[in-house]
């Protein structure tokens, strides 16, 4: 098989021909779709991965210099695009993957139709007038919690970061998979997350793309999916009523209803809480 | 995506690095292997696929020509290979794609590790000293009747082959599996199947194979399998106690044990019941 495919834990499931590629965010694998791939594999040919460093990819493969940056993640997603043949690619990213997915598209934007960001930021750290949230103190704090206690700091975070109390067994879902993550690979993940500025890659893209901002999100304020919004060409921005950072684990019909939408080009939703448009 | 992922419905699963690769045979479809494939996802990584014509495929790329003879089903399996640049696979034929598998792996030996082979037969017709069980006459029968009648004759047949009464509702299995086939493609497909003569390829295989054999077969009768095993270099044959043509629905576990067996090398068995040995 294709080394890549081996690389990555390619797996492709589903019944259609247009190509869905899932992308998990910081911390996570493939398995945090779990949720809500279920609904797209009747019409579509969905593509799962894990980046190297995550879930079931081949950790020997793991270079420490190419994946200090998302640049490094992105190359991941081509060669799996490439290694596939994938064209008119619908990706959709989560948290981190989201602008690892746009740096992709503005490499080979021939391959991709629709980008779906579901909680993205295009730079955490606050800088002048722009919001991500995070100053740099708060930033060194967390490398230090990672680098010193991973499983502490996971703990302690995976509940915040859910923000759904009525459903304990999510935020020890996350939890779990966080912990499969050798410490090491999440310390330089969240180094090449928290470090990047995609701000300037925004304009540039040229394909569709949805975000899905969630009501409270503890990593992506509500001005970071308004600055994608204002800052990318065709974008369409939806208010979720889900709350956390993982609106696919924990309110999975209301993400598959907005994602089906999307990708359906009904852009305009009836719901008012909603700001929907481009 | 690679237009033969999308023509074959192919899906890629599991965790393994080493490539199992499941062909269906006639009438059937990849879901025909759902007895057995999940004892393979935890250590191997398994592809799965349609032949054109059949199951989920892309039916606008069936063509009469090419489908007439099995090598043109070996094309569909070549195709998959080259699209996902498959090396060393373990490829697994149930009926009449043992043969079609032989077929590509003397196209392309690089391409496979071993070929287990789940009820084949190199010829269906008795010729001279050969029993393949059918004569000419039975032959052309079974083509008018899927002419005339395919639900019928599929409805007919599905339980004489799958030869286990307690069970029925696996013969049920069966024939939506026949059912869910174009009654045409169907046709062609029988043609191609029963007037193959695959035996003079047998001596030409340079990579080892295994034969399953069921007690009781009325598809592929003792004779083809022994024929197989005498003639094929590096063939081990294993008389299995599963009767019926699809020991992979009916034994699923002694199915899985037995290729694991091979696939791990533990070619001599310590079940008295079995020939088993090159």
């Amino acid at each position: 098989m294709h080394s890549i495919l081996i690389r990555n834990n390619v797996k492709i499931i589903g019944e259609g021909s247009q190509v869905i590629m899932f992308a998990h965010g910081f911390g996570c694998d493939q398995n945090s779709w779990k949720f809500i791939v279920n609904a797209f594999l009747e019409d579509y040919k969905v593509v799962l991965f894990d980046y190297v460093g995550s879930g079931e990819s081949d950790l020997s493969q793991y270079d420490k210099r190419k994946y200090a940056t998302l640049e490094g993640y992105a190359c991941d997603v081509i060669d799996i695009i490439e290694a596939l043949g994938l064209k008119d690619v619908i990706f959709i990213g989560h948290s981190v993957s989201s602008m690892i997915g746009m740096i992709a598209a503005l490499q080979q934007p021939e391959a991709f139709k629709k980008l779906i960001f579901i909680g993205p930021s295009p730079r955490y750290l606050n800088d002048g007038d722009y919001i991500g949230g995070f100053n740099a103190e708060d930033i060194e704090t967390i490398f230090e919690h990672i680098a010193s206690d991973y499983l502490g700091w996971s703990k302690a975070i995976a509940a915040v970061i859910m923000d759904k109390p009525s459903q304990p067994e999510l935020a020890d879902f996350l939890q779990e998979c966080f912990e499969s993550t050798e410490p090491s690979v999440a310390l330089a993940f969240a180094m090449a997350t928290f470090k990047t500025d995609c701000r300037d890659n925004l304009r540039k893209l040229k394909i569709p793309s949805l975000t899905l901002q969630s009501a409270r999100d503890m990593m992506a304020p509500l001005t970071t999916g308004e600055y994608i919004h204002k800052n990318t060409p065709d974008n369409f921005l939806v208010v979720m009523k889900a709350t956390g950072h993982f609106p696919h684990i924990s309110e999975p019909e209301e993400t598959i209803r907005e994602i089906k939408d999307f990708i359906g080009n009904k852009r305009l939703s009836s719901n008012p809480d909603h700001q929907y448009a481009s």
